[in-house]
């Protein structure tokens, strides 16, 4: 992978040109990416930008972000070739601070579950996961330093845990999602991927406009709170794997770890969690499903039509768990910086016909609280499982920092 | 105006087609439109759909808001021509509910303070209001029944205030912002403008797939409580009266009506309602920004430049304070069902170079809380000035209901 801490270190001893850095990326997507296919396009003509925090970083912008000069085809024919008029305000922060988005990465159609032809670039007949598929695997396989993804189950998380990858899914409307294509507003939260977390923290300040969320070289021990998730079904042995050892390695690096359930409302949100997207994804997706129901790809179109008959009622109610379930939330954190769970039920499956599962992200994605993907283990396939550090809403340096220190107590970053 | 209620009982009745009811509205804007220049597009191809509640509702859309097969400008010479590829879900609700929208209703510049050429209806030297201009006085002027608007600091209320229509600012995202321009996403809401509030209650019910916000023919005598918001300045004479004329006409027709202050940090809440708006301003419009800068209008151009040194602590505190005052108005409410307040600091300012003032509106939106504008008063000059009914967040039905009482106590409606 491509970090992009070192690259700016580079740029800045003069070692390489912004330019040559943006070439770098450039040819590594025609070497790699016939067989990878995480981009759907790459814009031949992107150079460095002269100036700015990110200049000479190359950006993989997930495919349902809109841009103005490239296409913008969210995974879907019913908007091939189509092209937004403006960049969205995501795309132009990128542009701001001084990074040169490269191409468009796959999304599974309107970022829900049917997958794309990516493959994980750690083994090729493995799923990267999704819907960010492209943006993880454009990363893990050292195409880009730095891409963007979108999470409305686990749709950030999840693929950076299948392909090894740090990435981020901040406080809700951290970034702003306007311009995004929308599955679900109260869900939908734009990310970020990169090699390791102290690149992720880097990116996020310069795109979000906070410095503050830079971190230090030295972070402090954390006040870990262990949970399971029980309600969201077993881990698969890997994935408890991966858990057990974080939480030796965190200990054994000074951090405090207390094993914790979570309060019964919390668990009601995350059965809920589907009543409010999908009450919200039959009316953002409903021109197409009116329209292009037939070119809806099968697993949404099917979702979609059990999501009709969900009603008003139902959807306030499960508002209504969630907003009671944040307070709920807000309480578990009395004691502690952050929470360690499960990033994925397991490592990525071995298919290229789906794209796993959401069972332990989307929960927090409900929340809207932040989550990072702490990648470093190591399962026994020999495929990356991650470990997801989850801080309160608005303590995103919090949920870096310590998530950072996890990444070094396992030895990665 | 045309009554939608009245139109749908002529339809029911069989005393009008639904075919004639659009045709009466393209001849009233082929007749009327020259002069009050409402629209900015009219679809003269648009016909009844077959069935849906409201089948033959001709329907006026603010051109922020995407249509598939109508142009969509944003009031703005950079959108001029602009074809979104597909319907903002509001739109294909409003169709699958069987009304036909006729055409897209001048807006302000990104739906912010540089005025479009529309006239009040009322008095065709003066503003309509804006930013949803075009929607108020198509509706005021009897060219449509119902029409789409939007509201960020007063966008909704302040022009059917100005206009003497009636209209609700709902509950946040209670109808879907997806495929609407955005200003700020925290505040952005879609409404509706019609004759009298049992036409709004019914147009929303069907475009919000929520039957029970139907009005009964019977409403309850609502305890309201009387707030003049001093921390917003003070009304021109014409709204006092008006406020005053509905307390003591509320009061004839049954309603207990109390006089009260607003907690300190709702008034904050008030002041800082612009931090919050403009910081997510400068984001959502920043490809424009960048792009186009001088192609922008001069307000707007000159308020985004002011927003770009908003800086994200001021944001996150102003963000802060706005969910302390949604807690503290939740205890205002513990008494009382709606509050009542001005809509307008006066009547329709004798101008087409300006839209008014939203300081006594702003203060709502940013609390997220449903308002009506319930119209019947006439001022000093001879313009309607209209009094706004408030309910708590989700009490939709409460403040229609509450509106309703109003408005039959004004001899309105």
């Amino acid at each position: 992978m491509i970090s992009l801490l070192d690259l700016l270190r580079r740029i800045d001893a003069g070692e390489l040109s912004p330019q040559d850095a943006i070439r770098a990326s450039h040819e590594a997507i025609g070497r790699i990416d016939d067989e990878i296919r995480a981009f759907v396009h790459v814009d031949v003509t992107a150079r460095a930008a002269p100036e700015g925090p990110l200049r000479g970083v190359a950006v993989g912008v997930k495919d349902i972000i809109d841009t103005a000069d490239m296409p913008t085809e969210m995974g879907s024919e019913i908007y091939a070739g189509w092209r937004p008029k403006a960049d969205a305000p995501v795309v132009t922060a990128l542009k701001r601070a001084g990074a040169t988005p490269i191409g468009k990465t796959a999304t599974t159609a309107f970022a829900h579950l049917d997958p794309t032809p990516t493959r994980n670039p750690r083994n090729t007949g493995h799923t990267p996961g999704g819907s960010s598929s492209g943006s993880a695997a454009a990363v893990a396989a050292g195409m880009v330093p730095l891409a963007l993804g979108t999470q409305t189950g686990g749709s950030i998380i999840r693929p950076a845990s299948f392909c090894g990858t740090a990435a981020i899914k901040p406080s809700y409307r951290l970034l702003p999602s306007v311009g995004v294509k929308c599955f679900s507003w109260a869900l939908d939260t734009v990310g970020l991927f990169a090699a390791t977390v102290p690149d992720l923290a880097f990116g996020l300040a310069a795109i979000a406009g906070r410095p503050e969320l830079k971190l230090d070289d030295e972070t402090d021990a954390p006040r870990i709170g262990l949970v399971t998730q029980d309600f969201a079904g077993e881990p698969e042995p890997d994935s408890a794997a991966a858990l057990g050892h974080t939480v030796r390695e965190a200990e054994r690096a000074g951090a405090k770890v207390q094993s914790m359930g979570l309060p019964a409302v919390v668990a009601e949100a995350w059965r809920v969690h589907p009543t409010l997207q999908d009450f919200e994804a039959k009316q953002a997706l409903a021109w197409e499903y009116a329209a292009h129901r037939e070119q809806i790809p099968l697993k949404l179109r099917q979702h979609l039509d059990e999501a009709q008959p969900i009603d008003a009622a139902a959807y306030d109610a499960a508002r209504s768990t969630a907003h009671r379930a944040r307070g709920a939330l807000d309480e578990v954190f009395a004691d502690l910086d952050v929470l360690l769970t499960f990033s994925a039920p397991g490592p990525a499956p071995e298919t290229l016909a789906a794209t796993g599962n959401a069972r332990f992200n989307r929960l927090w994605t409900l929340l809207g609280v932040p989550c990072v993907n702490v990648p470093g283990y190591i399962g026994a396939t020999g495929l990356p499982v991650g470990v997801q550090i989850v801080a309160p809403f608005g303590r995103d340096r919090e949920a870096l920092a310590a998530a950072r220190f996890v990444e070094l107590a396992l030895g990665a970053g």
